[in-house]
Order: structure tokens, then C-alpha cells, then sequence
């Protein structure tokens, strides 16, 4: 079958052939439909996130997928049931975090990433995976299914955000969002359901398109070239909670300037290593003074998969529209891979979901 | 009445006298028994944190107070019951934080910190407050009652700590306090009863009181002139939860390192400016995919003074005669104030509570 993948020593992915997976008593068989593609795809591209799989000179790339099932062996899907995978699967038999389902606080070293972390993702003309790990996906998402995967990473930010708010009486009214690629995009359109006063940041020229998504969201555009991070107080007001989604190093700490007292930064972004100076004395002492929390949050499991699911059913058709920007066929992969200013979220289609 | 204050431009508190106060309708008159003396009330005296009552040229200092009720007027406590005092106050007339009982997260301004930020403290013959601000003691926890109050800022900051981690299945197992100041000492107490891996924080060569008091709860002493605390997991093992009382700036970076996945620190120490060079990207990224959060806490109130006291009226003997290393008179307290390593906590007595 036709799969698409990354190879060690070559820095655009492409089509390959691989056999088709058979499913154990307990998995299901999956016939991909769409896959989505996002910033941790060109970091595995990269080489600066994840790994291949071990023995492996090449990984199948993909963990936004979308699919129908062809075969469900033993388990309680029926032929046809769209579904999505989550990304996560136990290295090794299983452990804690797998067996009470919360693979999303599994440690390095006790989990694999389908198309991340030492293992295949789904990127390919099929797929297996064991029923435990797929989420059932309502007809009306099937077009636009893979935004639930990076939806739900959002989610579950924002639920570990809440979670430190919620020793006292915190309506969060304000929301910044540092970065308007998809994920920021995404994680905007769901602050857009708890906040009115809404900011995202980027570093972009108009006219552009995720600066459009922004003023429909009805938020604000906040230029980080004109207004730095810690300037965004004096220019906007403080935020009670900012999620940053860029993987620059600096917001983590900038991030603390632009909370109001309360406040609570989420951080999904994964940087490199970088040094540098802060003030950091007066940072941890407004920590403190001011009650301010910083989270971090990395991947996501079924129950934020399920809220995902229905804010991705809530969101106008105008917002799936603009920010999909482009779906390409899997036999010519390659413009879903490219960089520009013009490209938001992509996909990669197997088979087209109006044809299944 | 007799009163203990810092005057500007002088270096220690001494004894004033000033015109006993009258209690208004709904407020109480208590006598004072004992006074706690803590880091922030060397703060103050310093003049690194808080403030003088506007228009006045000293401070009555002390927010750590155990008094008796001598005027009720018309609140409905009785004459001789044992209360203790919150520390913050509305500034002027009222506002939602303390509408909702939630003054320890108000923003600066829209409070006044009683002995430390902008009001006069309880170290006084005599006080009065709002019976609102009053918290019932048990009369078995006069003659060490003052401890109710630090012992309440380390359970709002664990409260919020906990909450951090309230949206995934989190039972820590270990702990690191950073300090052995009397803060750090009564948090540790209170980290006993969660977990059994307890560790503790400090720079001091024994024989040490305070090393002592950490052995017998069955912890370990940390040298950090011996071991950095980014190199306590090497030596020790990363921890679940970490507190920071000592103000340290590094602090709430370094413990970063020291936590384990899922982990979290807490910051109650008050650190001045510090600008200093940190690993931030690393550190960034390691907050994300090891899911850490870090969270800042000042102050507290009723919820947390009724917490502590069930803390502090479980704490065994020996720990509350070893923390309590001196109570000195008011007529003569300058012993009280003085920073040496044979002292832990001090307070200082107006009232003995046996002759009460």
C-alpha cells in the first residue's frame, strides 16, 4: 500500500510502499481518509522531535488521521464506523498510565507517538490499531475530522489551565494566544467559547490569512515584531490566561508579564535549547505576589479527544474553510509539506470523504 | 497600651505606646497573648516588602497574632474565647475579594496587609478587627496558636498546588521543601502527612536546630553548598511536589529540575530583583512534555486558617517545642527579632497563655 514517510538523510518526505497491516484479534483495520499535517510533522521531518522507529532507516509520518473501518476483528466496531486514532501506545506491553487511561501523563520512555515518537503513524493507505485507542467520529466531521487530534491538545491545555485556577473563583475574561499557526488558530476559535477579549500573536504581514481568521474570531491581532509579549499590558491590557503555541523559548517566562494577577499560561509549544538572561527575581516574586500558575501540556487522550469532537462540530463552516487551506492527494504529497505564508492547516487525502 | 514598631530610618523595632483602640459595632477587642515573628516581619523591618500606614512614621508590626476576646460589642463571640486574626483588610469600604471570602487573591491595591502592607500589625496590648476577620482557636493551641497563621499560607499553597495537578491521577510520593526557616519547617510538618519521601532544603552546618527538626520527621537534609538543587535528583531522585520558602530567586528555576513528570512546584518565598541567565529553552520544553506546572501563592484565609489549625493541633510535641525556640517578653522583645542559628521561631508574649 502507499504510505508516506520520512527517510533518514533526506529532507522532504514521499511516497513509498509498504504491506498493508494485518489486524490482531482486538484491533481494527482502518481505511485512511484524510490525515492532517502540523508542526510536530515538520519537526519529526527535521529531525528535532521524536524518533524513528527502532531498526527502521525511515518513519511513516501522520497522526491526525481520519478513517473508516474496513475491519473490526473482535472488537465492537462495525464496518463503516469513522474513527480516529489517538497517538499514543505503550512501548511495552502496558503500564499505569495506559492501564487508568492517561497515556498523556505517561513519562518518556513509557509511551510511543504513531508518527512521533519511535513508531509508524498513519499516513498511510491503511492503518491497525487496537480498539481501545480510537474515538468514534460523527459523519458530519469527516471532511474536516483530523482538526479533532490538534483540537484535542488544546483541550487538554486548557483543562490542566482551568485545573490551576480552581482552588478559588476564577472567570477568566481575557485570552491570549502566542502564535497564529493551526494549532494557535484552533486553540483560539475554542478560548473563543469562554472569552470575549481575545489577542493572538504573531509575526506576520497583512494581508494573510490567519490574520483574517483572527478579526472573524472576533479577536485581536497583536504584531510581535511592534508589541513585544511584556509589552502586551500596556498596549492591550493583561490577559487571565495565555497558551503559548510557537515553541519559542522566551514566552514561557515573557508569557508571566502579560497574566493579570490570577492568571494561568499554558504552554503546548516545544522549543530547542536556548539560554538566556531574564529577570528572573522579579518574575518568581510576581509568581507569588500576584498568585500567577504556568502549565505545561503535551498530547492528549480519549475524554479530551471527545470535547475535542464537539468543539470541532461547533466551529462555523467559514473557520474549517479558511483555515484548511489545502488538501492534497496522496500520490503527490509534497504541497502539503511546503512552508508559506498562504499555507494554515493542510492535509494529505487517501480516499475523499464524499466518495467513501 | 504597649506596642512593638519599626520606625523609619531605624534598624530594629522597639517598644511605643499608643492609645489602646475602641472597637466599633461588629468589631472585637482582643487582648494579645503571643506574636509570631516570621521572614516578612524581618522584611519589613528591613523595608524590602510592604509598606507604612499612610501618613505615619512607624509600623506596628506582627501578623501572626493569638488573642483573647475581651469586648465583643455586638459580634457573636463571647468574652474569652481564644481567636486569631487574618492578616489582609479592603483598603476602602469592600470589594469582590473579600465579597466573595477570597482576599488572599486579591490583586495589589485592593488590599492592606495588617503589620505588613499599608496597615498596623496585631504586636499590641490590644487589637481590634471585624469579627469576619476572626478565626475560633482551640483553647488547647494557646500557648502556640500563632503558628495557625504560616502554617495557613502553606496550605493555600499546597490547596493550589494540588489543584494544578487535579485533572489526572496524581498521588505524590515525595517532596522537597527549599528552606528551613520556620516556613519551610511548618511546611515540611504538613508534607509529613501526604507523603513519606520528604526532603529538605537548606545551608547550614551542624549541629542545627533546624536540621535536627528535619531528621526527626523523618526527612532528609539537603546541603545545598553540597548539592545544587538541580542536582538533587541525581543525588536523591526527582520529587512529585517541591516548595519554595526561601525567596531564593534561582529557586523557581532550578526546581524545575527536581521535579518529576507530572510534577509540581510551589512558590511562597519573596524574592527581590535578580536578573540572571537561565537554560530556558530546555526548561521550557521539559514543562511541556514532562506536563509540569509551577504555581505561585501569598497569603491565605479562613478556609486555610481552619486547615492549619487541624495541621498545627496535630503536630507532635516535640516538633512544636523544637520550632518554638524562644518566647520573649514585650516589654523587652529585641531578643525576639535577633537572626542567629540557635533560633527557629520566635514570638513574642504580651499575655502569658497559662495566666490568661
Amino acid at each position: 500500500m502507499r504510505a508516506i514517510a520520512v527517510h533518514r538523510g533526506e529532507e522532504l518526505p514521499r511516497v513509498i510502499d509498504v504491506p498493508t497491516p494485518e489486524p490482531e484479534p482486538g484491533e481494527v483495520l482502518v481505511e485512511t481518509l484524510r490525515v492532517g499535517v502540523d508542526g510536530t510533522d515538520h519537526e519529526v521531518i527535521k529531525g528535532t522531535h521524536g524518533g524513528f522507529p527502532p531498526g527502521d532507516d525511515y518513519q511513516i509520518l501522520g497522526h491526525e488521521a481520519i478513517g473508516v473501518v474496513v475491519d473490526p476483528t473482535t472488537t465492537g466496531f462495525d464496518v463503516g464506523d469513522l474513527v480516529m486514532p489517538t497517538v499514543r501506545r505503550p512501548p511495552n506491553g502496558t503500564n499505569e498510565y495506559f492501564e487508568r487511561g492517561e497515556p498523556d501523563m505517561a513519562p518518556d520512555g513509557q509511551y510511543v507517538e504513531r508518527g512521533i515518537v519511535d513508531a509508524h503513524g498513519y499516513m498511510s493507505e491503511y492503518f491497525t490499531s487496537p480498539a481501545e485507542f480510537l474515538v468514534e467520529i460523527p459523519e458530519s466531521l469527516a471532511p474536516h475530522g483530523f482538526l479533532v487530534e490538534p483540537m484535542s491538545n488544546a483541550e487538554k491545555a486548557l483543562e490542566h489551565a482551568y485545573a490551576t485556577r480552581s482552588a478559588f473563583t476564577w472567570e477568566p475574561e481575557s485570552a491570549l494566544v502566542l502564535g497564529n499557526g493551526p494549532l494557535g488558530l484552533l486553540t483560539l476559535a475554542r478560548l473563543a467559547r469562554d472569552v470575549d477579549d481575545l489577542y493572538c500573536l504573531g509575526r506576520r504581514d497583512r494581508p494573510d490569512p490567519s490574520i483574517d481568521i483572527i478579526e472573524k474570531l472576533g479577536a485581536t491581532y497583536v504584531d510581535s515584531r511592534e508589541t513585544p509579549v511584556p509589552e502586551i499590558p500596556a498596549e492591550h491590557g493583561h490577559v487571565d490566561i495565555a497558551v503559548e503555541a510557537t515553541g519559542y523559548a522566551k514566552h514561557a517566562f515573557e508569557v508571566l508579564d502579560a497574566l493579570a494577577p490570577n492568571g494561568v499560561g499554558a504552554l503546548l509549544g516545544v522549543p530547542g535549547d536556548w539560554s538566556f538572561e531574564i529577570e528572573g527575581g522579579r518574575l518568581h516574586r510576581e509568581m507569588v505576589l500576584q498568585n500567577k500558575a504556568l502549565v505545561g501540556s503535551v498530547n492528549s487522550h480519549i475524554p479530551h479527544f471527545e470535547d475535542a469532537i464537539e468543539t470541532v462540530s461547533s466551529l462555523p463552516d467559514w473557520f474549517v474553510d479558511d483555515i484548511v487551506t489545502e488538501v492534497v492527494p496522496a500520490e503527490d504529497p509534497s504541497a502539503a509539506f511546503e512552508r508559506n505564508t498562504d499555507q494554515i492547516k493542510t492535509a494529505v487525502e487517501f480516499v475523499s470523504p464524499s466518495e467513501r
